[in-house]
């Protein structure tokens, strides 16, 4: 922490035109910080020829709890490692880092100017076609390739050991799976559906089924997880669409990364109850969503049961018995983690804007009871849906 | 690894002298060296008055997968401080080490030459009463207090990263979990049983429920593991039992430990049917060992569950019924790893004397069948046997 300084735009600036060959005339290079200002600094560095990067600082605190608290800055080396990781296995998919610092905490990466940012795209009502096709094999590509199908026990080791990151991961176990089920002051629970929450604080058995996720999601590092798959960590246009921002990643639950994608998607579907009013419209754009659901779920599988066909190279995880067990497995870890992301985002601390854009406060508490509801059940059901055409009726039911 | 130095006797004797105050006079001392000499040098150093201690040196080398083929000292650093961490927990069953060395690779601990090595105790027809009590005591306190009831996420990640023993782990992923279940040539299969090994090596049902143990082996880091509980690695008298050999020591699942003690005391049951020609002798140690291994489990698991209710600081894992299926998820890794061990020690590399010792040949192939058939059974059928008492009922059938 010694030499870190926060950078200036000048400093990024210098930063982008230090490690890279893209500016060529340094004189003439534009910088503005776009950030959000809370967890860290991100600058575009342009010239005046069109070309740009993206400058991302880890800032050493964050202010998103409430309050000022020291936040690792090794979190901006676990985000580039995972990237640069993620890229190598599923290039098409995830953004391009150029160059890491981590005395600074700086990330230089290609700029996505021509994509927007998923969220806001689903919720204006945008579709795309390839969405969960182009997910779906990110992936599986990058969770594969980094599980025991596809490592040596002592690699996988060694990646786990390097990819601990302890301080984000409490965050997620403190948000994800914590808070929700008690009456915590983090919590942000809209007063219309106050009794709603209530209920989640007493209900055993759903705390039995989410101590399960959790302890998952602390002890089965099965694959590197990018840790953060929602709809603002994704960027799309009408032909492509790449991750971003892996600072949670980690070795955790394969079903973690599909389920919060999974989660987000179902999200947007409750959302737009509230947010579009012209019921053709809502039952079309809804329509489109469980589609791609589905489409996530089945070409997710396809992927990944054709890698493990195809590509494992040790020997008693070929066996085809234990391979179809596998995926059912991830499958029910999914449905639970994507049941918990509609829950978390829904009383937790960190809303989305899918639901808080609902202006009507009775009918964004409708959307969030369906919200409720929908989480519960998916988490309570996740061993006993027995595929996706289950859970797109369970999710049509409501 | 640059000053590592094999230890003669004199080092050992200069060893013990520096870093313990128990000898007093330097000019009496004596040594031997008794170890087995292909993975460690261990030296008794003495005094004329009766103090010994003991000195254990990890070689840098490993003979017994059949050539020599070198293996990380560092072996010695996660026996000394797996062995520290789980005397801190339970004082009463683990060895006292006094001293480590890092760069020699050198232990220095408490001389237990007023106990025996279990194994040979067992094959002897020994009965100790306080024996699965205080085993038990031993793996619920160790294994509880180094799991994610006791410790924080971030405490847990960062002993997971201290223990992540890749090289050790990978001589068990392979002679415990692949080698026994295909045609290996590291496999030791005895003539009267080819046939008998032949059928595993073909069982692919069999293939996927191992498959799925190997797996929870690799990826599910619940408790800091002993890693090597056989009836060779436990020193016993009539008062009290110790463990000692904590090298194999990782993060692991909680059954693998608890585990490879119940497939070793049913190993001693097995092999009994051939050491011991008379039908009373025999009824009655065999009637012994599943007293233990009833009392075992029963009083791993009261324990277990009374630290769960107890001491558990942890608000999402104190819910009630998560416990018990922790509990049955356990048990159901336990008789899956006793299962595993049965069969590995049958037909894989390493044998046990419990076994080897029956002189006739057509005699040790009857309870080496059984050990195949009980192993086969305790695997697949470890998700269904409700209880230990189920359990001896299957045991009793062979």
């Amino acid at each position: 922490m010694a030499d870190y300084r926060t950078f200036t735009t000048e400093d990024a600036k210098r930063f982008a035109d230090e490690h890279s060959t893209l500016f060529g005339d340094h004189s003439k290079l534009h910088c503005e910080e776009f950030g959000d200002g809370n967890l860290n600094l991100v600058f575009r560095v342009s010239n005046d020829k069109g070309t740009s990067l993206i400058v991302k600082q880890a800032l050493p605190y964050a202010r998103c709890v409430g309050e000022s608290w020291p936040l690792t800055i090794d979190r901006a080396r676990i985000e580039a490692e995972v990237l640069i990781k993620h890229r190598k296995l599923c290039p098409e998919h995830t953004v391009e880092v150029l160059y890491h610092d981590p005395v600074q905490a700086a990330i230089l990466m290609e700029d996505l100017d021509d994509y927007r940012i998923l969220r806001a795209e689903l919720i204006a009502g945008k579709q795309f076609p390839h969405l969960a096709t182009q997910l779906a094999a990110y992936l599986a590509h990058t969770l594969y390739y980094t599980s025991d199908f596809a490592l040596t026990g002592p690699n996988k080791k060694q990646q786990v050991g390097r990819f601990l990151n302890p301080e984000l991961c409490l965050i997620t176990e403190d948000l994800f799976f914590t808070d929700p089920y008690c009456n915590h002051e983090r919590n942000n629970v809209h007063a219309e559906i106050r009794s709603d929450a209530q209920q989640l604080w007493h209900d055993e058995a759903l705390q039995a089924d989410v101590a399960q996720l959790k302890v998952n999601f602390l002890s089965k590092p099965q694959a590197l997880l990018h840790g953060d798959v929602h709809s603002g960590s994704i960027f799309i246009n009408d032909e492509n669409c790449k991750l971003i921002d892996a600072e949670f990643g980690f070795y955790g639950p394969i079903g973690f990364d599909v389920g919060s994608l999974l989660g987000n998607l179902l999200l947007n579907y409750l959302g737009h109850f509230g947010l579009t009013a012209d019921a053709d419209i809502r039952q079309q754009h809804q329509a489109y969503l469980l589609e791609q659901i589905q489409t996530l779920w089945q070409a997710f599988a396809t992927n990944f049961q054709q890698l493990m066909s195809n590509e494992c190279r040790e020997p008693s995880l070929q066996n085809s018995l234990y391979q179809q067990r596998f995926m059912q497995q991830v499958f029910a870890d999914t449905l639970g983690y994507a049941g918990c992301e509609l829950i978390r985002r829904t009383v937790g601390l960190a809303h989305v804007a899918d639901l808080e854009q609902i202006s009507d406060s009775a009918t964004r508490g409708q959307s969030e009871r369906k919200a409720l509801k929908l989480g519960r059940e998916l988490i309570l059901q996740r061993a006993s849906l027995a595929n996706i055409e289950q859970v797109i009726a369970l999710v049509r039911y409501q």
